[in-house]
């Protein structure tokens, strides 16, 4: 098994400035685990919405160009992210729909883990099987378990500070961060 | 049975300007049973990605304020939309994410029916049973069979004119619309 | 709104005796609000995997086509089920697979609400959507709201008297049932 | 890249004796790369449906211990089945769910393939997502690429020998077979 290095960078579904999935990527970096280190990738605010001839006419947005190059870059991507209307938030599928279009597709065969934090008891888990199925057209490796559901995330973290404070939470974070990166190691 | 003349409305999930799927929408008032009015609804170009700030901050997109407006007063709603990324394209699901927080819901308890056009045999199937789950956090009353599945349309129509001429289509897109209208009135 | 007394039949996905999904259902009958009648269905026990050979020589099994005449003569089904492997029951979609094939469609224009019970917090969300593209197929009129997914179960119950005694469960399993006798009404 | 040699196993969807996805496993072995032998596991017809009170009196089916043990000893599983009811055949359900509560996990970490024939245009599409999320449950190593969705299969087989004699179809199943192959190898 190899110890270089990996470098995993994270992708917000939320463009809400006090985001509770915010707060979750936002924790992350202090939770990879020895020899992992974790970015977050530039927003997905003020993305045009997708449209072919906008693409034709203007190419694509600067900030999925600076998004793809950095997902090429990378090891792995986590995307965090709320449920909106039991599917993925159509920012996050606006920018997955340019991705999609690059030349050179920055998802293909790159590893990739899910993390929801959404109100009520389900957690996220319709989101996240929506995201599955549309990383399956983007051939991006998508791991299995552990699946972090959060919940309601309110209590758990400290907003002021901008950082999760739930031990068990936590815990739980830096167990699926160390599993992912030994599934990188597997499949990247 | 009531005999009432329904008026329907279509939102279309495609911002090309030559969309199969805005051709398919465009046929579809000429194709109406009689006692059935069909409009389309404003676009959905140029509604800003949903963030719970700018809600807060500015209220609802005024386009937004049309479309839920004109879906409110309509007996039903006909979505027509490609397929992206083995979902919904994410303008659309944009479009819905704004809706979906008006504090009155205009898509609840009302009648929906799908149609799809996209490249590749399956032919937006993926699309549909992804909008059906979001639709079901909405309430909507959308409608099963038939289901309308284009597959590549090209050859189907009329790129000059803007209109559907497969006559095998229109006369399936015919039906469905008689039998949607029929829905309507059953469950609307 | 008519007021016809209405007749409700649950068709069981579990076959393990002390199910907590059949405590659910057992307890159903008590819940009912007034005009309205619960009826447990025959188990789906015993019917063999479907066969396209054996439904040739042997026709349908005896207790697919009970099952099947009973929904026919309600005016409403309830499925109430575990989740098994994040979707539904081989039991329960085998006894589904062999309704689809008879001559008469049982469910088709049927209204059906579904409750499930299972492990872990997302409590069958996964099999609840699986359900519903089942049910489009079959078209049946599968309603929207309110869900049921119940959580951990266990300490919700007497397993002596197999009944429900959780006050918030039970609360919410009545207005359930209320809101699909309103539904069943409208749509039927 | 190692030069084992691999061995993949067909899990079987349907019970039916002529079945056309049975045709199609039944040419795979003649269709695979050099270096790789394909065989079928037994068939999933005459296991009961899952019940926890019959596996705690009697434990396990032979057959469902059979097909573990092979399983197990393979690098790869390809599932071949028809879709039932827009989902996955209740009797391929009913094994996968005897098989999930093995104490050995026979599927966890196993490279998977899916192939389905069905009527109509969707060719299976609509089982395969089911397949997917039921899979991720199992931990299995789903393939993304090439998606085999067959349609109308009857016209591209030799039903008296048994095999599949269209060309097109023989080709990218071939296809598929050396990247599945390349996939094994790569997360295996």
């Amino acid at each position: 098994m190899s110890t270089t290095p990996l470098k995993i960078v994270t992708l917000l579904g939320s463009l809400r400035k006090a985001s509770y999935n915010g707060i979750v990527a936002d924790t992350l970096p202090e939770l990879a685990p020895a020899g992992v280190i974790i970015e977050a990738l530039p927003s997905i605010r003020d993305i045009p919405l997708y449209d072919a001839d906008l693409q034709q006419e203007s190419g694509f947005p600067t900030r999925i160009e600076e998004i793809a190059q950095k997902i090429r870059e990378a090891d792995g991507v986590i995307i965090v992210t709320p449920e909106y209307n039991y599917s993925v938030p159509g920012g996050l599928k606006n920018a997955i729909d340019w991705i999609s279009r690059l030349p050179e597709q920055p998802l293909a065969g790159k590893p990739v883990a899910i993390q929801t934090c959404s109100m009520g008891p389900v957690g996220g888990a319709r989101c996240q099987y929506h995201l599955r199925q549309i990383l399956v057209f983007l051939d991006a490796y998508v791991m299995n378990k552990p699946e972090f559901m959060g919940g309601v995330i309110q209590s758990k973290v400290d907003e002021q500070r901008g950082k999760l404070t739930d031990v068990a939470t936590i815990e739980f974070l830096g167990k699926q961060l160390s599993v992912f990166a030994d599934y990188i190691r597997r499949v990247g």
